[in-house]
């Protein structure tokens, strides 16, 4: 699924889910946690089954990214250092990843019906710091 | 479904739903917004359909709470000012409810088969600083 080694900036955190009778519990993401930065902002993206989206490429904005229902698998590449890896992150691999600013970033939907990722990112959106190019620019490798 | 002035401590911030033709967007939490103090963890639970958790009463934590999937009903009261409320989130009132330190709170599962609560929440979890009693303790009133 990804290399032994991670590439630079990027953190896989195993998260804890905790049964409770009535309703699991998930975690996500504390304050004193190592990934943790800064909180700018948090907000949902859902992804249909078989779609892609991407290519985007955050220029100061650090992202965990975190799946509670779904599976997605997320494509990352640096361009400068040729580095790239997937994950599929989602019930059967429930970890947080964090994404540091400069990587490209595509992600697939795998699960059916909803695919749901939480980013809290470390600033609040800001269109003038992502740039976006079409999906055929980059393979989707793993 | 609630009062028309809100108790005290209580805010209710109705959230964008950002349609994209592969996957939605859905708002949770900025940290320039009104209603955001600090962060401290962000953690995810479940409510099974027509099972309610509580009463749980926070001593310090401010609680930032969303319903990206299914529907929940929050229970809310001040013992000391006998204030309290309800009000149910979900796809058909896309909001975020903000509760101070001191309120008791329920919540109910409504929808099937996924109820999934958000918590962007002030302090990272301390049992120390949680309040339990039994659901019976108060009545469950709007």
């Amino acid at each position: 699924m990804m290399s032994e080694t991670l590439p630079e900036g990027i953190e896989l955190t195993p998260l804890k889910r905790i049964h409770h009778p009535q309703g699991d519990i998930y975690h996500a993401l504390k304050a004193s946690e190592g990934s943790f930065s800064e909180f700018g902002e948090a907000y949902f993206t859902t992804v249909t089954q078989g779609e892609t989206k991407g290519w985007k490429q955050h220029t100061r904005m650090t992202m965990n990214l975190v799946v509670p229902v779904g599976d997605v698998t997320f494509f990352l590449r640096h361009v400068e250092t040729g580095q790239h890896m997937a994950v599929t992150l989602g019930a059967d691999n429930y970890c947080r990843l964090t994404v540091a600013p400069g990587y490209w970033m595509a992600f697939k939907g795998e699960g059916s019906p909803l695919n749901l990722v939480l980013n809290i990112a470390s600033i609040e959106h800001d269109p003038g710091e992502a740039v976006n190019v079409a999906l055929e620019t980059y393979p989707l490798e793993r």
